[in-house]
C-alpha cells in the first residue's frame, strides 16, 4: 500500500475526467460521472450533495469550529491508523500534512461547502471533509485533484470511520471549541459586572418584588447579582461541556466497530485527546452512544438556561433605565444609535433589546433540537446535522450578543443617584425593618397611612411618638437596611 | 337482529361472570376473564385501560365536552344505523335513548374514568363510551350490566365506527362545545375593558415604546386597545373554529370507509349536524382526515395567540401599576389579598401574574401538540388524547383565567389620575408635536436641553421665544396630541 | 419646499464631511460624526447600527421581500404625502422614482446591511431603507450622496412615518410577497403527489394505523391523502394570509397618529393596495395594531402547521420505503447520492430527512416568536426584527424544502408492486371485511388461528367450509375492500 | 414570647369570628373579616387564594413532594429560631411537633388547598403552610384553630422567613424528593432491559441506520443500548440534582436577609441538611439565588432529555414490534389489551405509545418553564408556581410512565427468532464486512446485484469464487459480524 499509485483501476476510471467542460473535472460514483469545478477541492459526493441540499445558502464552512473538528478527526484516525499498520506511512502523512494545513489556514474553509441543512445524517458533510482533505493532500503531493487512486477520500481518509461515529464526534468537538469564545465573553461581562457593582455600592435603591417596592437594597447588589449569576453560567458551561468529551470514534456504522481493528477505538480517541488537549475519552456503549444525541439536548438546555439569563438581565437594564422620566429611570444606558426617526433626542435600549432577541432564538433552537432529537429511530439520529446547526448558531449568537452586551451597554451604565435616592426616601417598604420593634399590626397601619396621606414612614413613626429620632435613624440606616439585622452576633 | 336477548352465546360466556368476589361482575375479552366492580357501568375494555394506564390520575370524565361529545357521537350513530336499516329500532331506540340520559345527568361522568393520558389512540375512550352507554341503555331496558348479549357495546353502540374516526370526531366536537364559554368569557372582558375604555378616556399620559417615553395618548385609548385586540380574539375564536366542522365519520379504521353503507357517511354527519345545530360537514378525503391532525395544531395556535394577548394585558397591567411610589403608578389594581409575610401593607397583582403563567402553560400545550402531530405515522395519529388533554386543559384554564381577569381585577381598576397628568407635563416627548411647526433639528436641540436641564418642553419654547403662547396651548392641547392633527381635512 | 437644495443648514453641516479618509464620506447624527464608505448609499444611522448590531452576520439584505416591502411602503409613503400636498412635486417624484429603480434592480440590496438581528424595533431596518432611497434618489437627481438638506431621509423618505407604522407594515408586506413561491412551490409538489396517487391507483396495500397491520387500502388512496393534505395547505395559506392585509401605517409613533394629516391614513393604505394589487386595509384600531403582532404568532402557526404536514410525509415516505429488504419496503426513493462511506450499495432517503429538520427549525421558530411576542410592552414590539427574520427564514427554508421534495424525490418514486401484493396477500386485517358475515366472535378466533399457524385468512375461511370460494373472492376483491361495502345504495 | 396567649390584642380580634354561620368561623386581615369553614386548618389568606384562584381545580396538596417540602422547610426554622433564642421553647416547640405530625399523616394533605396555579409567586402556598402548621400546633397544644395571639401563623411559624426564601426552598426541596421514586423506577427499567439483553444476547438482526438496512448486531446489544442509556440517566439525574441543594433561605424578601440574624442563614440550611439527611448549603450571593430560577430551567432540561430518551426507546419498541406481518416484527410486545373496536386480534403497543405522549408533555413543560423563566423580573420570579406545577408534574408522570413502560411493556417483550434470522440471512450490509478482504469496488457490484437479482451476498461471493466457503463462512460468523474484526490485536 505505500505505492500511492497503485490501484489502477480507481485511476482508469477516473482518467475520463479529462474529456469535459473546460474549467471542470470529472469524478464518478454508483450514480454516475459529474462535473465538479476544477478548482474545487471538494469531489464528487460532495458534488452531489451541493445540488441535493440547496436549503439554507449557509455552507458548512462558516462554522469554523465544525470544520476545524472534522479535520482533527480525520488527522486523528489517520495517525491511529499508521499507528496500528493499516495505513501506510506515505498516505498517512499526507492526510496529515494536509490537515495541519487546513487548520493552519483559514481560506480552505471556502471548501466546506455542503449546505449546513441537509439530509443524510451528516454524510455529505463528512465526505466534504473527507475530499478535502484528500485533494489538499494530493496537490501537496504534487498531484492533480482527483487522482485518488493515490489517495482515496473514503478508503484512506475515511479509514476505520463511519459517518456515523467521525461525524457526531467532530460535532461534540465543535462545540467544545465554541464554548471557549462564548466563556471569555461571559468573563468580560462578568468583569464589567463586577466594575458596576463596585461602583454602584453604596447607592441606596428600592427593591422591587412583582413589580412592586419591596424592601430597600443597593444598585451594587442588583449589579453583584447580575455578576454572580454570569459567573454561574461560566461554571455551567465548563462542568456540563464534560457531556462532550465522550465519543464513540472506533464504533463505524452502528457502534459495533466492525471493520475496525479492536486496538483502534482506543488508539484513535487517545490521539484525540492528544491534538485537542482535551480529555476526551471513549463512550462505555458505542451502539448506544452512535444512536444517542443526549448530550447535544443536554447542553442546549444549558445554553438555554444561559439566555434566559442573559434575558432576565437585558430586561432588568431595559426596566431599570426606563423613562427618562416616565419610568424607573434608576440608571442610564449608554447612547448607541438615535432611537427614532420621528421622535427627536429619543434614545432606545437597542442592546439589551438584541440580547433579549438572541436568547428567544436560543430558546427556538432548543425546541428544534428536542424534535429532532425525537425524530431519532434505531441505531442513529439522522437529524444531527440540524442539532449541529442550531447549537453551533446559538452559540455563536450568544458570543457575540454576550460581547455587544458589555462592549456597548454594560460598560457605559451610569447610576442615576438622586432618582435613586428620592425613590428610597419614600419607600413605604423601609417599614419592614420596623416590625421586630413594632410588631406586624402597628406597622400594617402605618404603611396604609404612609401610602393613603402621601407621607413618609418615618416622618409618621416620629410624629406617632413611636421611637426616637435616635433610635428609627439607627434601624433605617443604610447599612442596617441591606444585609441581616437582627440581633445575635449583629447585636 | 330485532331481538335484544338472541345473542346467546355471548350470553353464556358471560354467565360465568356471576362466579365472581362480591361486589363484583366478571367479564371477558381475548384476553380472558376480568373482574369490575359491580356498579360500574364500564365494561372490560374499560376496566383493562384503567389498569394499564395509570399516568395521570385525571380521567376523561374529567372533561366535560369531550364526554358530551362522545356520547352524541354516538347518538348521531345509532340514529343513522336505525335509519339505514343496518341496526333493530329497538337497540337503537335504547341507545338513543341511553345518550339522552347521559347528556341530562352529569352523575355519569364518573363512569368515565380511563385516564387522560393513555395509549391506543383513544380506543380505550372509545371503548368506556360505548361500555357506558351500552350498560346505561341494558339498565333504562330492565336488563342486567354486562348482558352484551341484548346490547353490544361494540356491535350496536360502535356499530360502523372505528375509534379513528369516531374519537377524532368527538375531539373535535369537544373543541367546539368548550369554545362557547371561553367566548363568553372574554365577551365579558371585553366589555369590562370597554367600560374602562370610557371610564379612561379623557386622561392624557404618557405613551411608551421600547420602555422609553414616547408620544401622549389617553389611559382610555390604552384600555380600548386592550378591548379592541380581546375583540379580535373572539372574532379569530369564532372564524378559526370552522377548522373542527370537517369531521371523519364513516371513515372507519384508515379512512376508506371498510364496513359502512355508502350512505352512511353522509346520513351520520348530518345526524351530528341535527344533534348540535352546528354545519358539521364531511371531510373532502377521508384517509387524509383519519391520520391528519392539522385541525388540533391550527387551533392550538389560534389558543396560543390569545394566551399571549391575554399574556400582554397581564404584563401591561402589572408594569402601569407598579409602585405604589417606585414604578410606573398610573393605575391601581383592585387589592384581593395580602401580599407578603414579612412586608406588612404590600399588594401585589396575583391576578395579572396567574393570567401570564396560564399563558405560557397554554404556549407549553402548543409544542405537546406539535411533536404529537409530528409523531402521527401512516393512517392514523396514536398521539390524539394527548392533544385532546392538551387542547382541552387550555381551554379550561383560559376561561377560568380570563373570568378571574375581568371579575378580580380589571372591573375594579381605578386610574391614578394626578400620576398621569405630573408624568404628561413632564414628558419630553410632546417634542415631537413641534416638528412639524418648528423643525426636526431645532426640536432636537430643545430635547436635549429639557432632559439635561430638568426643564420641560413648553418652557423652553416659550423662553426661547419660538412660539407664542396661544400657539403653543393649541398645539399641545390634549385632543391635538391624540389623533392625527395636520393640515387637510383637520385644517 | 420645491427647491431641493434649500435646507442650506444640513447642507452645512455636512460639507464638513468632506474632511475625512480617502473613500469615505462623513454624516452626521445626535452623536457626532461618523465616516461611511464613500461608495455606501445607506448614511450615518445605518452605519451607527451596522457597528452596534455585530450579530448574525446575516444583512437584511438577504431577505429580498423585506426590502421589496420596505421599498414600497416608502413609495406608497411619498405618493400619498405628494397628493395631499405635504410633499413637493420634486421630492416625491425623486422618491418614486428611486423606489422603482431599486425595486427593478437587485445589485441595491447589497445596501440594505443592517444585520437582521438587531435591537430598536427595527428602526435600523427603517433608517437602512430610508438612507438609500434618499441616496438613490439624489444620484438620480445628479446630486452628492449625503445631500440630504436636497432629500432628507427622515424629513421627506420618511414623512408622516414612524418606523412602528412603516416597519411592521413592510414585515406583512415582506410575508404576503413570500407566500407566493411557497404556494407555487407546494401547488408543484401537490401535482406530484397526484400523478403519483394515479399511478398508484390500483396497488393494494396494508393499511397501518399504530404501526400495526389494519385494513387494505390501495397506494394510491395512500399518495392521494398526500395530494390532498397539501392542497389544503394551499387553501390554508391563502385564506390566513388575510392576516397580513391589515397595517397600521399613518399611525406613526404608537397609534395616534401625530404629526399625519386626518387623510392621510386612508390615503397611504390606498396607495399601497395600488402598488401592490392587494386588498390592503388600515387596521381598525392603530393603538392596538401598531403594539399588536398576533398576526405573525397566528402565521407562524399557519406554517408550522404546514411543516408538521411536510414532515409527515417526509417521515411516511422514509418509513414506506424502508429497506430494502428489512423495512416495509413498499415505495423505492429515487437514489441521489451514495449513502454511506462504510457501506457499499446503501442509498439513504436524505431529501425526505432534510424535509424533517426543515419542519423541526420552523417549530422552533414559532416558539421564538412566541417569546418575543410575549416579550412586548406597552404600544410596541420591540422583538419584531426578530419575529422577522423567524417568519422569512421560516417560509425561505420552507419552500426550498419543498422544491427538493418534489424535484428530487416524489417525482421519482416508484412503487414495489410484488412487496406490496405479498404484504397484502398475507394480511390478518382482511378478516375485517368478514365480520358483517361472520360475526365478531368467529372472525376474531380465524383471526388468532391465522397468526399463531402462519396461515392466510382466505385459506382458514375455506378450510373451515365458512364461505364458497366464490363468496369469499366477492368479498376480499380489491374494490370491496378499498371503500365503503355494505347494503344499501351499493347493494 | 413563652406565654402563648399573650397577645390578647389578636385574641380579641379573633374573639369577633364567634358570630358567623353555623360551621364556619371567622378570621380577618388587612382587607377584613372573611368565614372559613370551621374544620379547615387554613386561615384566612389561605380562604381569599382559594376565591381568587378558580384556576386548574389542583390543589397543592396533590403535590405530596411539595407538601412535605414545606413543612419541612418550617420545622426547619423553626429549630433555627429557637436554637438562635428568637422563638420561645413552648411555641417552638409546638410547631416542630405539628411539622412531624404533617409529615407523619398523609390525610393533612387534604388542607392544602390552594390552586396549584395560582399568583402571587408563592405566597398563598406560603400561607397555607403557615396557617396550617399553626392550626395543627393549636389543636395539638389543646386550643382553638384560629387562635393566633397563642401561635401566629406569620410571626411565629413563618418567623424570619419571606415567601421568597421560604417557598423556593421548598421548591427545590421537593424536587430532590420527587427524584427519588422516579429514580427507583428508572432502576427498575434498567435491570427489564438488562434482562433482555442478556436473554436476546445471541440473536443476530440487521442493524438499521436511518431507516435502512446496515450492518449486522445482536437483538441483545439493541436491548443492552437501551440500558445503557437509562443508566447514564440515573447517573445525570442524581448528578443534576445536585443544582437544587444550594438554597436561599435566610434571604427574606430580597436576599438581603433584613430581618434575620446574621447567624441565622447559616443555623437554618444547617437544620434543613439534617432533617433532610442532604447536603443542603446556602447559595453564595442570597439576592442573585432569590430571583434566579435557573436550577429549574436546567433541571426541566434534564428532564426533558431523560423524556426524549424514553420516548426514543418507545419509538424504536413500536417499531421493531410492527406487524404482525406487514412491519419490521422483530419483537413481540405483550398484548395488555384489545386494540380495536373494529379490527379483531389487533393488537396495539399502547404502553410505549403512552411513554411518548408523556415525554412529549414534559418538553412542553419545559418550554412553559422557560418562559415563565424569562418573566422574572428585578429581585423575584412571581412564576414559580407554575414552574413548580410543571417540573412536579413531569416527575410524576414520567415515573409513572417509566412504571408502566417495565411492568406492561419490556418485563414481557420476546423476539422473533426466526423472523429476526430471515431478515439477517437476506441483509446485504453484510458486505460491508468483505470491504477489507474485496476492496470498496467489488462490495459496491455486488451489493448492487445482490438487490437487483433477490439474492444474498454470500451465495454471490461463492458463485463467483471470489472467496472459499470456509473463509466465507469465518468472516460471516455472527462472532465476527458484531464486535471489531479487524488485524492487531484481535488477529
Amino acid at each position: 500500500m505505500a505505492d500511492m499509485t497503485r490501484d489502477s483501476e480507481v485511476s482508469d476510471s477516473l482518467s475520463s475526467g479529462r474529456a469535459c467542460r473546460p474549467g471542470y473535472r470529472v469524478e464518478r460514483d454508483l450514480l454516475g460521472k459529474l462535473e465538479i469545478p476544477a478548482d474545487a477541492l471538494w469531489g464528487v459526493h460532495t458534488q452531489r450533495a451541493i445540488e441535493n441540499f440547496r436549503i439554507s445558502g449557509t455552507p458548512i464552512g462558516a462554522f469554523e469550529e465544525l470544520v476545524r473538528a472534522l479535520v482533527i478527526v480525520k488527522q486523528a484516525a489517520a495517525r491511529a491508523n499508521r499507528a496500528l499498520g493499516h495505513l501506510d506511512v506515505v498516505r498517512a502523512t499526507a492526510i496529515d500534512e494536509a490537515c495541519t494545513e487546513i487548520l493552519n489556514d483559514g481560506r480552505y474553509r471556502d471548501h466546506f461547502v455542503v449546505d449546513a441543512m441537509q439530509g443524510g445524517a451528516g454524510t455529505s458533510t463528512n465526505m466534504n471533509a473527507n475530499e478535502v482533505i484528500a485533494n489538499v493532500a494530493l496537490e501537496m503531493s504534487g498531484k492533480f485533484r482527483g487522482d485518488y487512486a493515490a489517495l482515496h477520500p473514503n478508503d484512506h481518509v475515511n479509514m476505520a470511520q463511519s459517518t456515523n461515529d467521525a461525524y457526531p464526534t467532530a460535532l461534540r468537538l465543535a462545540a467544545l471549541l465554541a464554548i471557549d469564545p462564548l466563556v471569555a465573553a461571559l468573563a468580560r461581562l462578568a468583569a464589567g459586572l463586577d466594575v458596576k457593582a463596585a461602583e454602584f455600592a453604596s447607592i441606596l435603591k428600592v427593591g422591587r418584588t412583582q413589580l412592586r417596592d419591596a424592601v430597600p437594597m443597593t444598585l451594587g447588589q442588583e449589579f453583584g447579582a447580575f455578576k454572580s449569576t454570569i459567573e454561574a453560567e461560566i461554571r455551567s458551561l465548563k462542568d456540563q461541556s464534560a457531556v462532550f468529551l465522550q465519543v464513540n470514534l472506533g464504533g463505524t456504522a452502528v457502534g459495533t466497530g466492525l471493520n475496525t481493528d479492536p486496538r483502534y477505538r482506543q488508539a484513535v480517541t487517545a490521539e484525540l485527546a492528544r491534538l485537542t488537549g482535551r480529555p476526551m475519552v471513549s463512550a462505555a456503549d458505542l451502539i448506544e452512544a452512535t444512536s444517542d444525541v443526549g448530550a447535544f439536548t443536554l447542553f442546549s438546555g444549558v445554553l438555554k438556561r444561559l439566555a434566559l439569563k442573559l434575558s432576565k438581565i437585558a430586561s432588568d437594564l431595559r426596566l431599570l433605565s426606563s423613562g427618562p422620566r416616565a419610568g424607573l429611570g434608576e440608571i442610564v444606558l449608554p447612547a448607541v444609535q438615535a432611537g427614532s426617526s420621528i421622535m427627536p433626542g429619543k434614545i432606545n435600549p437597542v442592546i439589551p433589546e438584541v440580547v433579549n432577541q438572541v436568547a428567544y432564538l436560543v430558546a427556538g433552537h432548543d425546541v428544534t433540537i428536542t424534535m429532532c432529537a425525537d425524530g431519532g429511530q434505531l441505531q442513529l439520529n439522522p437529524f444531527e446535522p440540524m442539532i449541529g446547526y442550531c447549537l453551533l448558531s446559538s452559540m455563536k449568537l450568544l458570543t457575540s450578543a454576550v460581547d455587544a452586551l458589555q462592549s456597548k451597554c454594560v460598560g457605559g451604565i451610569e447610576a442615576d443617584i438622586a432618582r435613586c435616592q428620592y425613590l428610597s426616601e419614600n419607600n413605604i417598604g423601609v417599614v419592614t425593618a420596623l416590625v421586630p420593634v413594632l410588631g406586624y399590626d402597628v406597622c400594617s397601619t402605618i404603611a396604609k397611612r404612609a401610602l393613603a396621606e402621601h407621607r413618609k414612614v418615618g416622618d409618621l413613626v416620629l410624629e406617632e411618638d413611636l421611637l426616637s429620632r435616635e433610635r428609627l435613624m439607627e434601624i433605617l440606616r443604610h447599612e442596617a437596611l441591606t444585609r441581616p439585622n437582627l440581633g445575635g452576633a449583629a447585636g
